[in-house]
């Protein structure tokens, strides 16, 4: 979009792409040409910018952006009536949310060109909808199916019957193992992995004996998908990620979990089997879930926090050791060694004062 | 296995795989045909189920299960003589193992179909078993060898010299790298990487020198590596992975370890240079294994835990930070940052009551 | 080089490429042969090895090898005058460094084959130089462009309007997504993902609208990535990578981030968006760094610590909870939920005392 667009023209697009979600006023030149997104601190005259948190009002003021969306109380902070304004401000109660509508309409993706490359392989009896793109090196096995206008991506794989809808797109060595769904508008990034093996053993004098892993992995609407993520197919029954979940890169989610739906998990995050996350939580970096249990609907982990036991009760968990020098960690995890102990002396301690506090043994 | 096939037969054939290490004993109708397996909860009569945890033994009474392989001890407890039994009953006393089996049996994997697909790319001087498998994109570089009844799945590699055993799978896009070496009825799951270079530079100048990484990753039998962990090659010497060794998704073995035979490491474990881990160890996720130590036979890791030093005796261990509420957090991690000062000022409140508590300064 | 060669020739081959950076001297025969590297315990006598810390003093005298780098203090400790020495002796302040170097040139890389192989897919419109070599079962799309002796393995892929400079080697598998661009002398590790989208999301209505990410990631000469790494490209803006960084396997890094020159990480470290990690920083395995914040330049970072906040002064710093047995830890992790409490509880004991130690409630 090297043409760029009115902000006008971009309003109705955001207006159209937020169906109702998103209310806004423009205030200044409509007609003013925007042809990307940056920065407030580096937006030039024909690019567009956004202020999401007050802390940054400062940026505003030296910012020599466009067009800039922000909320009625930064308006009113920054430019007081009669203040001279040079970018067009767009007022909207969500920011962050218009930018982001106006930023998919100024750097689109696009649709696929339709069609399977030279150097991709579709085996017979793979059904590949004839608006869709196979790149060179992807591989579809029999009985996969491939939604209109989805991209298979270089090198990307989907194996025997799996499924995705319609708009999902495979970036280069992504891989959909055999019989899992994605729906539709998916996302899966390059080198993540659908559908591996679940963790699943029986010991049996010393060895381990492979438990088959027979599910699927089925993922809803809306799904994105980290590099390099893994998400392990179901031992018996499915591991399902519900719509509008989002993971980071090199997440992985263990065989049986169910992840609920507009749930968003950052990169490095470990889910072990069976753990049932709820709708519309957020998951820090590196944080670890531990298995069969349950994390409460819009709960908040911490990054770096393990999960050892179910949350019933939605809230904001954290759970790592605090950062010091070394020298300090030194000595604060060796009394830390000893931390039972110390309770147990301010105990005697306590006792000994109540009982007159004369410092017998 | 649409057709299934009676108990009887089963266990005929669950007797064959374990080879005499499992006893077991069948009560009730022993010519029912199952067909799959299901957990208690959703099996239906043609499903096999089973109950290793006596927690879980109220799941028995209302599941529909045409087969439940139990210990002798939840049989009796829950079907006393003169008990009516739905289910035909499989006594055992490693249910699980029992279970692993029949689960293998009634969902085998079968055999790879002989050849090289079209798309697969074999260089010449390469060693393909004529009843090896292939597949569409996969690279098997000169001077690999590639044992019988292997399978090469689509897009995965085989390095120059690299050499696989018998019946070793290599899934879709895993990665075996020049002159590694892996054994007898391997499993390695997509997006791995074995023999990645090791980690390893000489400081000079604020910059750094390589260490060529010469070495190789050997491998034992029966081993399954978790889709998209690496194992480095060793920097001098091999990188030694033993028989029977389960590692999950997304771990990094740094160069120069050696895993004992029969340990299991759960997903996003992490291991830096020259660990060595003793045979039968269970390592939880998300735990990290400094480098230039060692840690015992049998020795059990908790999940997310920093093992910073030699583990000489077998046993239980533990470290990571407790769940609590961000709030609760916040105090106490504070707190913790001068937990040195607190001892101190304990062993000050003990010295002065020792001296008469007086409360002197 | 199987011939191996003579002490001093391998001595003049380190001398050209260290460039003035090592001094360095021999000690008895230089005319013997070398033909590779081992560990002091392990080498033989046409083997060269070397002695880094003086702790490991005892290996030399039972060292068989047939030379051996180490520092004058450590040659006047273990030989002093007129004592009989077996193996040739390279005194050196650096003797990891001049080790490097001397195993570069005995197991050296080699020119990669010219040319484009059978079951390579080259865009139309993209440059491959001449001296590059693409193996089977890579791709490098339209606008890619490729240096002078560089190595595009198996696999590998190079995205539209992607670049990387002279010498550059993508192992199998490593992917350079679009418009990318890596300097001279990088090395690119298997599965590594390099330009991923960032994880940016603007909230709405209890879902979520993605932030398209427009920015690219922008790596430097001399730089290593080590496998199944990921990092993702800016959103607006690029992330960048400087000069001779090192990084290890399975590292995640967001957005933006900026890793300053000779930076180096090991595994598993997971990097948040728009963190600027400092020049010549050295962080530990699996340490977690927050996103939106700064490291001096220099800063050693422990394994496993979570770095939540900008470190302004370079030292040394670490946060991870001890290992201990499990017993331990759960009677130790019980009280630190209760640390603050028992702070208070010790004040209180201060204050009684400092009252008179009366034992009074």
């Amino acid at each position: 979009m090297a043409a760029g667009c009115r902000i006008d023209a971009l309003a109705d697009a955001v207006s159209r792409a937020a169906d109702g979600r998103l209310a806004f006023s423009l205030h200044g030149d409509a007609s003013r040409r925007i042809r990307g997104v940056a920065p407030l601190q580096s937006a030039g005259g024909d690019q567009l910018s956004f202020l999401a948190n007050p802390r940054y009002r400062g940026a505003v003021a030296e910012s020599r952006a466009g067009a800039i969306v922000l909320t009625a109380a930064d308006r009113q902070a920054l430019f007081p009536e009669g203040a001279v304004v040079g970018a067009t401000l767009i007022e909207c109660a969500n920011p962050y949310a218009w930018f982001a509508f106006a930023a998919q309409f100024l750097a689109p993706i696009g649709l696929p060109v339709p069609g399977v490359a030279a150097g991709a392989h579709v085996a017979s009896g793979a059904s590949v909808d004839p608006a869709a793109r196979v790149d060179a090196g992807a591989v579809v096995e029999s009985g996969a199916s491939v939604g209109p206008r989805c991209w298979i991506g270089a090198g990307a794989y989907l194996g025997t019957g799996a499924q995705i809808g319609a708009d999902t797109r495979l970036h280069p060595g992504a891989r959909v193992l055999s019989s899992c769904v994605i729906g539709a508008r998916g996302i899966v990034h390059s080198g993540a992995v659908i559908g591996s093996d679940g963790f699943g053993f029986a010991p049996l004098d010393g060895g381990w004996i492979k438990i088959p892993q027979t599910g699927r992995v089925v993922i809803g609407d809306d799904v994105e998908i980290g590099a390099n993520t893994t998400i392990d197919r179901g031992a018996m029954g499915d591991t399902v990620i519900e719509d509008g979940v989002k993971l980071d890169n090199l997440i992985q989610v263990g065989h049986n979990c169910r992840i609920g739906a507009n749930s968003v998990l950052a990169g490095c995050v470990g889910i072990a089997g069976s753990a049932n996350i709820g709708r519309g939580c957020q998951i820090g970096g590196a944080a670890m879930i531990a298995g069969h249990l349950s994390i409460a609907d819009g709960t908040l982990i911490g990054p770096g926090t393990l999960v050892s036991r179910t949350i019933a009760t939605a809230g904001y968990y954290t759970g790592f050791f605090p950062l010091m020098t070394n020298r300090d960690w030194e000595r604060n995890a060796a009394a830390l060694r000893h931390l039972q102990q110390l309770r147990g002396r301010v105990r005697a301690l306590e006792a000994r004062l109540k009982d007159g506090g004369t410092g017998e043994d």
